[in-house]
C-alpha cells in the first residue's frame, strides 16, 4: 500500500480532502515516473504486464524522484493557497521523470509538446520517450518545461536559485539540495549566498535539504552526522532549519504541509519587515530538512535485498523486469500500489481531483516564465560605447589600462539597467581595474560592515565572493531567468569553473534546438590579470587554457575575443553585451598598454574580427615576404616591436601585419559561423609565405584552428609554453619566446632571402636577449627601452592612423 | 612599538622568558618578511635607508604573513616541549615571505641553499631573491623548504592536510585556512574530511581558521557573521572550536599558547582513547579560530588611510618607498620597530635566544621529511599484473569489463600496501566497476553506519566522498608526503578539478628542477564511465576534454593512455603505478567490450605505445592503400568493424590498422620525450596515404599532435563532436560519425582507386546507417548484429593472435 491510506487521522493543517488531493497527486506523479523508467506500452495497466510492455534498456534514476514529486505536490498547494510566484530548482536533477510527470499533470507538457497529450496515447508517448533514442534525456533537462537547472552535474542548485531570485522581489525559488550534491564544493560554499541577498529588492530562496540517505553506493555525510551537528551546520550557514522526517505518508504530508506553511509565513514576515519597516538585520531565512527514504514508495525488497531506503534505489531498482517474471510481478504490484484507476480516467486523463492541485496558467511551476527566461528578456539600455573612446593620436602610443576604460562603460551599463544587470567577480573587481563601476553602485553585502569597508551596501550590483563557482552559478541563474550579466576573473582561475561552463554551454547548445525556449543573454567573461602580467604572483597564476577548453564546445555557442587595446575592448564588450545565446570570452590585460586604433578604426576592425594593419606593415602595397600575425595585447605589442627591429635592419623586407580580435575567424567557414572562407583566409595569410604568429595562449590552438588552411605548413606560432615564475613582464615573453627578438629571429630564419644577409642582425637580436636577461637579473626590472617602447612616429611611408 | 613590550604582565602559560623568545622569533620572522618584500640591500639597516636599498618592483603579499609567522613561532614551542612530529600547511600561501623567513631562522634554508647563508650576505641574498627575476616566487612554492602546498590558488589547504595525515599516525598537520580561502567551494566542503580520518591509524589535522578579516578588496564572510553563527558552522563541520582574538601581542601570545596547548592535549587524549581504549566514537577534533588584524604589526596608517587591519595590507602596503621619502621613512620605522639589533648579531646571524625556539634536525617543520615526500617514498609491492590477464583466444572476441579486471589488480595492490596506497573516487568506485577492491578493504567511513550499508569501515582504504575536489586534494596530499594512490572518476566530471590538476602539474614541473626535492609517485587517474557509454545519463555526462586540458601542460609531466582492452589496461596501470613525477591519465570503458590482445601481445604493444595490428590489417605485407588508426576502446571496435565491412566489399584493398595506446607517441620527439621520430612515424602512417583516425575524444587533438608530420595533410580524424543525449551506444557513435559505417565511407571517399568502383558499397553503408537509425528509434536498443559484433574468425590470411 503506497501513499496515504485515508484511514489514519494524523493531526495537521491539511483537511482530509487536502491530504487526499496531495497524496493523489503524489501517487500520480510517482506512477508516471515509474512508467517512464519502465514501460513501453500498456501505460495504464489495462492489461496484465507482459515482457513486451517493458523497455529493453532500463535507464534512469528512481531514488530521488519520489521526494521531488512529494515536494512538488506540496508546493502546488501553497502556490494556490497563497497566490505565489514560484519556481522549483531540483538539485538532484537525475530525477528527470519527476518534473516531466508533474508538468504532464499540470497540462504544460501537452501544451508544449502536443503529441504528448493528456490521454492514454499521450501517456504512452510520455513513457516511451523517456531515456529513449530520439526521446528525452534521463535528467531534468532544457527539454523539461519549468526547469532552469539540468542537475546532471551536481553542485549548482543553490547558486542557480539565488541567481534566479536576485531582482525578482516577488519570486520564491524553492531549491532542493540533494544530500549527495551537498558534499560537492560548489554547493557547500553556495549556502553563504544568503549574505548577498537583499530581502527588499530580491526574492526569496527556500532551500530544502533532502536527506535521501544514500548516493550511488555510499551513505551521505549529512544524513550520518548527529542531528545537533547538522542543525549547527545549517544555522552556521545562516538559516533557521525545520525538520520533516519519516516515511509514513499521512504523517509526512501533514508535517511537510505544516512546515512549508511555517517557512512561507516566515519568508513573508522577513520580507515584510525589510520592505515595510526598513529592517536591516540580515534575516536567518528558513529552510527545510526533509529526511525520507531513498526510493520512497518503491519496492521494499527485491531478491532478498532491501531496496526502498537503500542505495539500491539509486537508479533502476531492479532491471530484469523484461526477462524475469518475478521482477515483472514486483513491477506490476509496485505500479498498481499507486492505484492508477483512482488517478486517471479510463482514457488516461488526470482525474478532476488532481486538477484541483494545479495552479492556473503561468502560476504553474512548469509554465512559470522565469523558467524560460528568454521570454522575459529585454534588451539592455546601452550607453554609446563610442563615448568612452580613448584618444589615440597615432598607433602604438599611450599607456592605458584597457579594463579600466571598460569599467567606465560597465559603470553606465549598470546605472542604466539597475534591475536587470549585475557584474560578478571573485573579489577581483578592483584588482581587474573595473573600479569605475563602484561610482554607480556598490558591492552587494548583507553581513556586518565596518567603517573602513569600501563600497559595501545591501543593494549593490557588484557581486563579489571568493568563489568562482558561486559567481558562475549566480550569473547562470540570473541569465537563465532573463537578465544580463558580466563576469570578470583572473584568467588562470576561470578553470575552476571549467565544468560549470561545460554544462552551461551544453544547455545553450540544446536550447538552440528547442523552439519554445527563447534566447537568453550571453554569458560574458572578461579574463584579465592574464598570463603575461601576473606580476604579484607567478607560475600558479599563469594559464591561458580556458580558451582551449571553451573551443571544445560547439562553435554555435562560443566566441573568443582578444582585443589588443582599449577601443577594441569597448567595441567587443558592446557587441557581447548585446548578444544572445553565446558564451563570450574576452581576454584583455589590466596593465598600462600601448593603444593602436582610434574608435572608428576599432569598430571596423572588430566588425571584421581580423584584418591587416597597413600602418604597421612595411611595403603594404606589395606581396609580403612574411606575414606577422598577432592575437592578444602583449603579442600585438611584441609583434610591432619586432617589425620595428626588422624594418631598421632590412628596409626592403615586406612585412604584412595581421591582427586577430575574433579568434574564430581563423576557423574554416564550414566548421563554424564566424570562420573565414579559404579565399579570404588565403588573401590575408598568403598561400606560401611564412607566417609568424604571436598568440596570447598555448600556441597549438592556432594550429588546431588553421590546420586545413592552404598555407598552414608555413605557420609558426609563438605563445605560452608553460614557462613561468615571478619575474618581469618582458622576461615572461622571453621565457616563452614571444618577445620581439625571438619573433624577429623567427622571421630571419623563415624568410629564405634573408638567410644570406641576416647573420649580423640575428646575432644582434640574440645579443640583445642576453643583454636584457642580464639587466633584468641585476636590476629586477625591464630595461627602460623595453618598458617605454612605443611604435616609432612615422615608421614608413604608409603609416597613418586614419 | 611592535611585538611584546616586555613590561606588561598578562597571565598565561608562557613564562616571561618563553614569551620573550616567541615574540622575538615572531619579530625576526616579520622583519625578514618585510625585508624580502622591500629590500635589495642594507638588510640589517646598518645604514639609514636609501632609495637604492629598495627594490624597483615591489611584489608580494604582506597581509597574511605576520599571522603565518605568529603561528609558526608558537608551533615551534609546542614541537619542542611536546616532542612533536609536525608539518605546517599554509592555505594563504600568498604569504610566501613567512615560511622562507622561518626556514632561514631554522637554518634549513641555508642548508638547502648554501649561498643564502645565515649571515648578512645571506640575508641580503634572501631579500634580493624574493619575487625577483631568477629568484624565488612570491608564494609558498616548491622551492620553499617544508612546504607541500603552493597556496597560489586557494581552496586546498585542508584536503592537502588530511591527505598528509592519512596513515601517518604520529604526524600532526597544522593547516591554516585563510578566511578568503574559506569561501572557495573546495575548501568549504573539505571540512568534512574529518569523517574520513581514523584516529587510530591516521595522524591528526589541526585546522586554524585565520580570520584576517579581508580579501583583496572585500571583507570575508566568516569574519562578518556573528560569533554564534560562526561557532555553529564550525561545530556543524564536526569540530570543537577555540578562539584567540585580539591584537595586543602579549595577550595574544599567552592566549594562543594556552589554546594551542589545549588543542594538542585534546588531540593527544582523543588519539589515546581511540588507540589505547578502542573508543570508536568519531572525535570532535579541536580547531583554532585566530582573529588578528590583516597586516598585523605593519604600518597603522599611510597617506591618511588605515593600513594595518584593513584590505590595504593585502599586498604591498605602500609602494612608493623607493621614490617617496615619506614612504621610505615609514618603511624604515616599520622595520626598526621589530628591533633587529636584538634579533640578529652584527654579522647577521640569528641571536642565540632565537635558536632556542628552533627544533632540532628533521623536527624542524622546514626540514620535516614528510614535506619532501619523495625522500620517504618506497616502491609499491606490486603483484604481477600478468596474473590478472584475460584469456583472449582470438582477437576481437569476448565481452569483458576492462575496469572490472583492473579492480582485481588494484585489490591486490591495496592488500600488499596497506599503509601506503589508497584509492579515491567521488562515490563511483563500484559504478566504475572496481568492486573487487572491496574484497581486500572497505570504504573509509567514520560517521554513523546502518546495517544495509555496504563495506564501510573505520580503516577502509577506499576514499569516497562526492567531491572531486576533496578526492583530488586528499590524493595530492597523500602523494606529496611520499605515498601512492589511484583516482577513478567519471570522465566528464574530472573537469571539476581542472584547476587543481593545473596546480599539481605545475608543482611537478617545478620540482623536476629542484634537486633536493625527491621524486614522488605519479598521480594516476582512471577516467571511465566515458563519453561513449554514459547510458544512464546523457549529454551532461559526455565530455572527453580533460585530455586536451592535460596536454597543455609540459610533456615532461603528463601522460595519456587509451588502452583498448583489459590486458592493455592492466599493463598500462602497472606502468603508471610504478612511475614517478607524472600525471597519468588512463581512459578506459567499464562496459563489456571486445578483447584483442593476449597479455604477451599487450605488454609488447603497451611498451611501444603505438603499433600496427597486422592481424587486423588486410594485405599487411604490402604498402597500404589506407591507414586506419584508432585510439580508445570504442574507436578501436568501430575501426575493426569498418575494416571487416571494407574487406568484404573490397577484397583487394590494403588496410593498415594502427592502434595507439600512449597518445604522446603521436607527438614529435623534439616536443616531448615520448614522441616518435619522424622516420618511425612516417613508417607507420606512410607519407602519402589517407589516414582515417578514429579517436576517443575531440578530433582536433590528433591534429594538434600531428600537424608537423609529413603525412598530416591526409589525416582525417573522427571523434567526439559534442553531439550527445541519452541514447544507445551505437547511436552515440553515429551521431558523432565515429561508427563503422562512417569510417568505411571515409575510406571510400579518400582512397582514390575506390572512387570508381565504390558507389554500390557506399550506398550500402549509408543505407545501413538509416536502417540502424530506424531500428534504434523503434526498439530503443541497438540491432543485435551491432551489439554482438565480433571480429570474424579468420578474417584474412594473416590473421593470428600470436
Amino acid at each position: 500500500m503506497r501513499g496515504s491510506n485515508m484511514t489514519s487521522h494524523v493531526d495537521g493543517p491539511l483537511t482530509p480532502a487536502e491530504l487526499n488531493g496531495i497524496d493523489a497527486w503524489w501517487r500520480a506523479a510517482n506512477y508516471l515516473s515509474v512508467g517512464q523508467i519502465y514501460l513501453l506500452a500498456n501505460p495504464l495497466l489495462h492489461d496484465p504486464l507482459r515482457a513486451e510492455h517493458i523497455k529493453p534498456r532500463l535507464l534512469g534514476h528512481w531514488g530521488t524522484t519520489p521526494g521531488l514529486n512529494f515536494i512538488y505536490a506540496h508546493l502546488n498547494r501553497a502556490i494556490i493557497q497563497r497566490d505565489l510566484n514560484m519556481i522549483y530548482v531540483m538539485g538532484p536533477g537525475h530525477g528527470g521523470p519527476g518534473p516531466v510527470a508533474a508538468s504532464w499533470l499540470e497540462g504544460t507538457y501537452s501544451e508544449t509538446y502536443p503529441e504528448v497529450s493528456q490521454d492514454i496515447d499521450g501517456m504512452e508517448k510520455l513513457f516511451q520517450q523517456f531515456s529513449f533514442p530520439g526521446g528525452i534525456p534521463s535528467h531534468v533537462a532544457p527539454e523539461t518545461p519549468g526547469s532552469i537547472h539540468e542537475g546532471g552535474e551536481l553542485g549548482y542548485a543553490l547558486s542557480h536559485a539565488y541567481g534566479a531570485a536576485f531582482d525578482n522581489p516577488d519570486l520564491i525559488v524553492t531549491a532542493v539540495v540533494g544530500d549527495g550534491e551537498a558534499e560537492t564544493g560548489a554547493l557547500a560554499t553556495s549556502w553563504h549566498s544568503n549574505k548577498f541577498l537583499n530581502p527588499t529588492t530580491d526574492g526569496a530562496v527556500l532551500p530544502i535539504l533532502h536527506l535521501n540517505g544514500y548516493k550511488i553506493a555510499n551513505p551521505t555525510i549529512l544524513a550520518r552526522i548527529d542531528r545537533d551537528e547538522l542543525d549547527a551546520l545549517l544555522r552556521g550557514y545562516g538559516h533557521t532549519p525545520y525538520y520533516v522526517e519519516g516515511q509514513d505518508p499521512d504523517q509526512m504530508h501533514q508535517d511537510f504541509a505544516r512546515t512549508l506553511d511555517t517557512c512561507l509565513e516566515e519568508i513573508h514576515q522577513l520580507q515584510h519587515r525589510a520592505r515595510e519597516h526598513g529592517e536591516t538585520t540580515r534575516p536567518r531565512w528558513p529552510m527545510i530538512v526533509l529526511r525520507s527514504p531513498k526510493g520512497w514508495t518503491g519496492p521494499t525488497e527485491v531478491d532478498g535485498h532491501q531496496v526502498e531506503g537503500s542505495w539500491r534505489s539509486h537508479q533502476v531498482p531492479f532491471s530484469a523486469a523484461r526477462e524475469n517474471k518475478d521482477h515483472r510481478k514486483i513491477l506490476e504490484n509496485w505500479l498498481r500500489s499507486y492505484r492508477p484507476e483512482e488517478l486517471f480516467t479510463a482514457t488516461g486523463a488526470p482525474v478532476k481531483e488532481l486538477r484541483r492541485l494545479r495552479p492556473e496558467g503561468t502560476q504553474r511551476m512548469s509554465a512559470n516564465p522565469h523558467a524560460n527566461g528568454g521570454s522575459l528578456l529585454r534588451d539592455l539600455q546601452m550607453p554609446n560605447f563610442r563615448d568612452y573612446a580613448v584618444s589615440v593620436e597615432r598607433p602604438g602610443t599611450g599607456q592605458i589600462e584597457a579594463t579600466r576604460v571598460l569599467g567606465q562603460l560597465l559603470r553606465d551599463v549598470v546605472a542604466a539597467n539597475m534591475q536587470t544587470f549585475r557584474v560578478f567577480s571573485p573579489d577581483e573587481n578592483n584588482s581587474n581595474r573595473l573600479n569605475a563601476i563602484l561610482e554607480a553602485t556598490d558591492r552587494m553585502w548583507n553581513a556586518q560592515t565596518l567603517p573602513e569597508d569600501d563600497h559595501l551596501a545591501r543593494d549593490g550590483r557588484v557581486m563579489e565572493i571568493l568563489s568562482e563557482h558561486t559567481c558562475q552559478g549566480w550569473l547562470e541563474g540570473y541569465l537563465l531567468t532573463g537578465r544580463h550579466g558580466f563576469f570578470s576573473c583572473y584568467e588562470a582561475f576561470i578553470h575552476i569553473v571549467d565544468s560549470m561552463f561545460n554544462q552551461h554551454a551544453k544547455w545553450l547548445d540544446t536550447t538552440n534546438d528547442i523552439s519554445w525556449r527563447q534566447p537568453i543573454a550571453s554569458l560574458n567573461y572578461l579574463l584579465t590579470s592574464h598570463v603575461w602580467r601576473q606580476d604579484h604572483n607567478g607560475f600558479s597564476h599563469q594559464d591561458p587554457g580556458f580558451i582551449d577548453h571553451v573551443l571544445n564546445k560547439k562553435p554555435e555557442v562560443v566566441r573568443v575575443y582578444l582585443p589588443p587595446d582599449a577601443n577594441t575592448l569597448l567595441s567587443v564588450a558592446d557587441h557581447c553585451l548585446r548578444s544572445r545565446q553565446y558564451v563570450n570570452v574576452i581576454v584583455a590585460g589590466k596593465q598600462p598598454q600601448l593603444q593602436y586604433l582610434t574608435m572608428n578604426e576599432a569598430i571596423v576592425h572588430c566588425a571584421e574580427g581580423i584584418g591587416t594593419w597597413d600602418w604597421a606593415s612595411t611595403h603594404p602595397d606589395t606581396e609580403p615576404d612574411v606575414v606577422m600575425a598577432c592575437a592578444g595585447d602583449v603579442p600585438t605589442m611584441e609583434t610591432l616591436a619586432a617589425v620595428d627591429l626588422l624594418r631598421s635592419n632590412f628596409p626592403d623586407l615586406a612585412i604584412r601585419v595581421i591582427n586577430v580580435v575574433d579568434l574564430l575567424r581563423l576557423q574554416h567557414d564550414s566548421v563554424g559561423p564566424h570562420g573565414l572562407p579559404d579565399t579570404d583566409f588565403d588573401a590575408l595569410f598568403t598561400t606560401d609565405k611564412p607566417v609568424i604568429f604571436a598568440y596570447h595562449g598555448y600556441p597549438w590552438l592556432i594550429h588546431r584552428l588553421t590546420y586545413r588552411r592552404t598555407n598552414h605548413g608555413n605557420f609558426h606560432v609563438h605563445g605560452y609554453q608553460e614557462e613561468g615564475t615571478t619575474t618581469t613582464p618582458f622576461d615572461m615573453c622571453v621565457l616563452n619566446r614571444l618577445d620581439r627578438f625571438h619573433l624577429a629571429i623567427a622571421v630571419i630564419d623563415r624568410v629564405s632571402r634573408l638567410k644570406n644577409v641576416s647573420s649580423g642582425a640575428r646575432e644582434t637580436f640574440q645579443n640583445a636577449l642576453i643583454q636584457h636577461h642580464q639587466y633584468i637579473r641585476v636590476h629586477g626590472e625591464d630595461m627602460p627601452e623595453i618598458k617605454n617602447w612605443q611604435w616609432p612616429a612615422a615608421p614608413n611611408s604608409s603609416a597613418s592612423s586614419e
